[in-house]
């Protein structure tokens, strides 16, 4: 996102608008780093200096920020009112406290967005504001401008993934299949309007030894042997998060492998046939939870069958007990049912979905069955006797 | 840092137990990833699932996190006690604010992070949190381990600034210097003990068109060609931070250029004379911001005098006008007073530096005069003087 846009910027603050007139709020305060991103199209990383946007029900916003970011937000014609403060901390009267106090006091039913640091909420304490999630729920179904972004980079998700797949061999260390977002980078940069701030790719592989603790950390000369191991790419490619996971192996899976990689590929296919608008998400996710409990796997699970993606790379809607999502076209998820079976190792696949008013489409491309996900010295060969044989016909 | 680290981990639970008696807080709750990083030595993202780590006025802490994270604190001992909540969002009596209603009801004064996202406050408010910034100031001062690994982050800094100033020329393109963090990560991959989740290289020049934009982005292409340039590198290795910035220039600078580089060395020079324990940084930047009015630049400064360094790249002390901090062995700041002078540049050193018992040390050491900092064709042709003058040795 670029403030170029401002077809689409206008249409997010429309969209906004209308939603802060349905809560009777008279203006929302943004300060997080997603949620300023996608109304300004500004990167911005607050830390003690906030940036604030301020969003009347009606009419243009207007931004309080620090005194350093006046000439480029003026320059880049972001917002027609920019008001600075002496960056943090600074004297009395010259605060961003003081110059919020004074936009603020008299501005009816005031709102800030809930993932404020409370430091901030509390500083604002005498207008009083409300917590909301205006932002958040806008930001949930993405315009066809934002679903191009996401086919990007759901594009460069399978290249990282297929490149990934292409160098695995028995023994390959991490520290090989970490260097792979690299090259992808490369490509992001020559190919696209590349925005520094808004781009990072990480290839990795989760090895069997770290079945159980999908958040520990590989170390770099972890290498993969026997056992499931998980490939993950987690792209965020100009502001826009996709992912791509495989359950893979480097050596023939053996009976209880395939069992559960089976089971996981059924419950796959279960959350796939109830993924269509109108869905409920509790309901997706309790069905798949209850077919794998039907499988005696109900200590097996540790997380919900998906989240949203779009600049973050969780976001709602949540495909889980709990969540009061209804999927709507134009909301991007992952589908990943995964079970973890301590001894034997971690099975999930995951990808990338768009919900479309027929029922959903996959933007990542990646095979999912278990002998394309079997990586054993037959298929080197293989490649090497394709290249033989081209060398070949090119002799000839 | 890791959690293999015990001492150093038990140091810093026992100074921030002595600060919670002393504030009287019964017990705090910590939830932002700097914080938990430096209390736990996880690496912990916690976007929509947050982590609680439970530190009370005595006695071991104990973890609230989501079943995911089980195993593998477990396995690497962060706490003995580690309590799990089904990941975020959850039926009712399975989420995180049952679980941590329960253990906080009866724990007298709580305190939470005062960077916590306001909606987790919200949550707990039937336990009336007040916002502490407790962990925030036990980690102003560093320890000798924590030096340690500033010193190495230090070192990583220097010799990607050397590297720029080495590859810097007229006409250089951004992307060859952006490309220079690159080499620097492979060094730190091969010679540390690699953190991958709390590493991270930049290398940048602003060049001189984006003089009044400290916070505007370099497009790859940006070419640096007449003025003055400021080529920064801001290193996070293995969790700490730091940073040196250069004003350089790749052709002759003139009279006008020379003018504001020897007043901005003359307000660093400044600066530093009054850099050492016991010094109120609000009265260091204010003896600075007077020397630079008295030379007519007051409408020509944008930013604070310095701040600190640690696990974060920007934290307290803060040298600037309306701080209440106060200067003491062990905290880690920058230097980096800075003028913008429209249509002429930005004039900025920054160095990391280190208070003592004595005063200061810097910690980054790279040359600071306008010869060092002046790259023309003259030195590059010496330097193949060299090479020549070499082989003709050889050759004899």
């Amino acid at each position: 996102m670029t403030v170029q846009n401002r077809q689409e910027l206008t249409a997010r603050l429309d969209r906004l608008q209308a939603e802060l007139a349905a809560q009777d709020i008279d203006i929302l305060v943004a300060t997080t780093r997603e949620h300023l991103y996608y109304l300004t199209g500004v990167s911005y990383v607050p830390l003690e200096r906030p940036f604030f946007a301020l969003i009347p029900q009606s009419g243009p916003m207007e931004l309080v920020v620090p005194i350093m970011e006046e000439v480029h937000l003026r320059e880049n014609k972001v917002a027609d009112s920019i008001i600075t403060y002496r960056e943090f901390p600074a004297p009395e009267g010259e605060t961003w406290q003081a110059v919020m106090s004074e936009k603020l006091r008299d501005a009816g039913n005031v709102a800030i967005d809930a993932e404020t640091p409370a430091f901030i909420v509390e500083a604002l304490s005498e207008c009083t504001p409300k917590l909301s999630h205006a932002i958040e729920r806008v930001r949930l179904v993405k315009s066809d401008w934002e679903i191009d972004r996401l086919r990007t980079s759901a594009n460069y998700a399978d290249i990282a993934m297929k490149r990934i797949l292409e160098i695995a061999y028995h023994g390959i260390s991490e520290i090989e299949i970490f260097g792979q977002s690299r090259g992808v980078l490369v490509e992001v940069i020559r190919e696209t309007d590349f925005e520094p701030m808004e781009t990072d790719i990480t290839t990795a592989v989760w090895p069997n030894r770290l079945a159980m603790q999908p958040h520990g950390i590989p170390t770099l000369d972890d290498r993969l042997e026997s056992g499931a191991h998980i490939a993950l790419v987690l792209c965020r490619v100009n502001g826009y998060a996709t992912e791509v996971e495989r359950t893979f192996f480097v050596e023939r899976p053996n009976e209880e492998q395939r069992k559960y990689f089976d089971t996981m590929m059924e419950a796959r296919a279960l959350a796939f046939s109830l993924t269509k608008p109108g869905a409920r998400c509790h309901e997706i996710d309790a069905e798949v939870n209850a077919f794998l409990a039907s499988h005696g796997l109900s200590d097996n699970l540790l997380h919900r069958t998906g989240h949203g993606f779009g600049l973050g790379a969780h976001e709602g809607p949540w495909i889980a007990e709990g969540s009061n999502d209804v999927l709507e076209p134009g909301m991007v998820i992952s589908v990943e049912p995964g079970i973890y079976i301590d001894g034997v190792g971690a099975f999930r696949h995951s990808d990338t979905v768009l919900i479309t008013n027929e029922g959903y489409e996959i933007m990542t491309h990646i095979p999912t069955d278990i002998d394309a996900m079997t990586i054993t010295p037959y298929k080197p060969l293989k490649r090497f006797v394709g290249m033989f044989t081209r060398t070949m016909v090119g002799v000839r």
